[in-house]
């Protein structure tokens, strides 16, 4: 499909879009650039054909697709070598979880004859790092794709994410940013602030509650483990969204709040049965398996 | 073990210490009454030996134990029947996820002879029902019985949880409803609130949002599909200890919404380093398991 495809980062995604083009032979050559020593020997030990950069330099100038998979703070960094060193036939990508801030980025950094189409593939996990990716990671997973006016370079970006098993959908960035911010970035930082606070009753009760973590608390440890570095950037590059969204969260909890404070008993239920029909939606569309307590035993 | 036992209300937990058991011969008889004619065609088939009753009347005067496993709100209900009818030298237990409430129950309703020792195994499910019942389900789980004053009749319980697979710890009453409302209380009405928050957006903004759950709002959405009854019951008998939990939880989310709108980095990230520490302690407490994604695919 490609003759050369370069991935900048390979973390847990980077390295399970690595394994995934390797298996599915997506690319004659796979150049790699990523900066931690420890990561680059565990990519050495997926296949001997990857070829690792010591830098972005001239080498790279005729690769077909760029998939940067860097946290998105390193983004600026890494533009000026792209601006230096690629053809104007390339393509770039990303796959940060916020999208707004990528194009504002583009638009300044980048130089005007490159293209740059984000996406974002949902799907990750709490571990990081190349040792935990996975070929199969993107399989039958959403990738959002921002659309975009070049339809050719489009519809490459569209077929790689395919082939490596995504369901892909074109969005408006603002759209995506909005969604996500109440999909996945106000639960993520739900699931830290529950820890938080079963931190703080346990400070000051001194009483090791975490023992005492399967009746609930346990799921949203699994999210708050998640990289920091990953979450500190999205929180601030969604931040008009997350803004919104805490305070619709605080409005509805503050209402629970007095739900229960004045025992409304209809009021409580009616809430409860709701968010009920929600776990079947998820499962009918294949978003979660069925299984009661995720099949763990 | 024992003679006769006796289960009160056999749904998920109830038919679970059933299985258990039948599984552990933990008794000669197993009585069992069940109000549910959808439940008790399901109770049957699980095994033969099974005497259900059609009301709790003389035949459970000999009973050794009685586990209560209807909703809390149906104990007053249920007392009458055992102040007539059981004979003094019978345990009666219950499984209710709060405490202080049961001991306030016990002492205004139940007959001075009668004993009254109760636990909560923390161990459940978002599924309902006993077709969901399984024997294992308390397998190294812990449970916590409040302690009493009659330690010949606690043993009995402590050995009865034991037998069937349970780690079990002695607590006082308010111990329970203070813990319990970190660890699993706050968590589930949290759940329940962020699946609202998502379906507000989803409803304003005319989009189908549910698809893209995978990025983190489907985890919630398996503890928000637990019984209503069940969670209203807890809501409402933990109440000073949920409005306490709901205050601190919400100061920290303000905290957090600060950090974001300003965003301070150094804050911040402390905050979401700190949050991953206790996945580990979670998992080296075996209170869940190791595999990334809950060992989904």
């Amino acid at each position: 499909m490609f003759n050369k495809i370069l991935i900048i980062g390979c973390g847990l995604i980077g390295s399970s879009i690595l394994k995934a083009s390797i298996k599915k032979k997506l690319s004659k050559k796979i150049y790699v650039f990523e900066k931690s020593k420890k990561n680059i020997s565990t990519i050495k030990k997926i296949n001997k054909k990857i070829i690792l950069l010591r830098k972005i330099d001239q080498s790279i100038s005729d690769v077909d697709l760029v998939i940067i998979c860097t946290p998105m703070s390193s983004y600026k960094q890494i533009i000026p070598y792209l601006n230096k060193n690629l053809h104007k036939n390339s393509i770039i990508t990303d796959v940060g979880s916020t999208k707004q801030n990528v194009i504002e980025i583009k638009k300044k950094y980048l130089k005007n004859s490159l293209d740059w189409i984000p996406s974002h593939p949902i799907s990750g996990s709490e571990v990081s790092g190349p040792l935990n990716g996975k070929a199969n990671l993107f399989q039958n997973k959403w990738c959002i794709i921002l659309n975009d006016h070049n339809k050719i370079k489009l519809n490459k970006v569209k077929k790689f994410w395919k082939k490596i098993g995504s369901k892909v959908i074109l969005m408006k960035p603002s759209d995506h940013d909005q969604i996500l911010a109440f999909t996945s970035h106000l639960p993520h930082l739900i699931a830290y602030n529950l820890i938080k606070t079963a931190q703080d009753f346990q400070r000051k009760g001194n009483k090791n509650i975490i023992k005492y973590s399967a009746g609930g608390l346990r799921d949203f440890s699994r999210i708050a483990a998640s990289n920091e570095i990953m979450w500190r950037d999205i929180f601030f590059n969604n931040k008009k969204n997350m803004i919104n969204a805490i305070d619709i969260f605080t409005k509805n909890l503050n209402a629970f709040k007095k739900n229960i404070q004045n025992e409304e008993d209809n009021a409580l239920r009616k809430q409860l049965v709701n968010s009920k029909k929600v776990r079947k939606q998820i499962i009918q569309l294949k978003q979660d398996i069925a299984k009661p307590d995720f099949g763990r035993e």
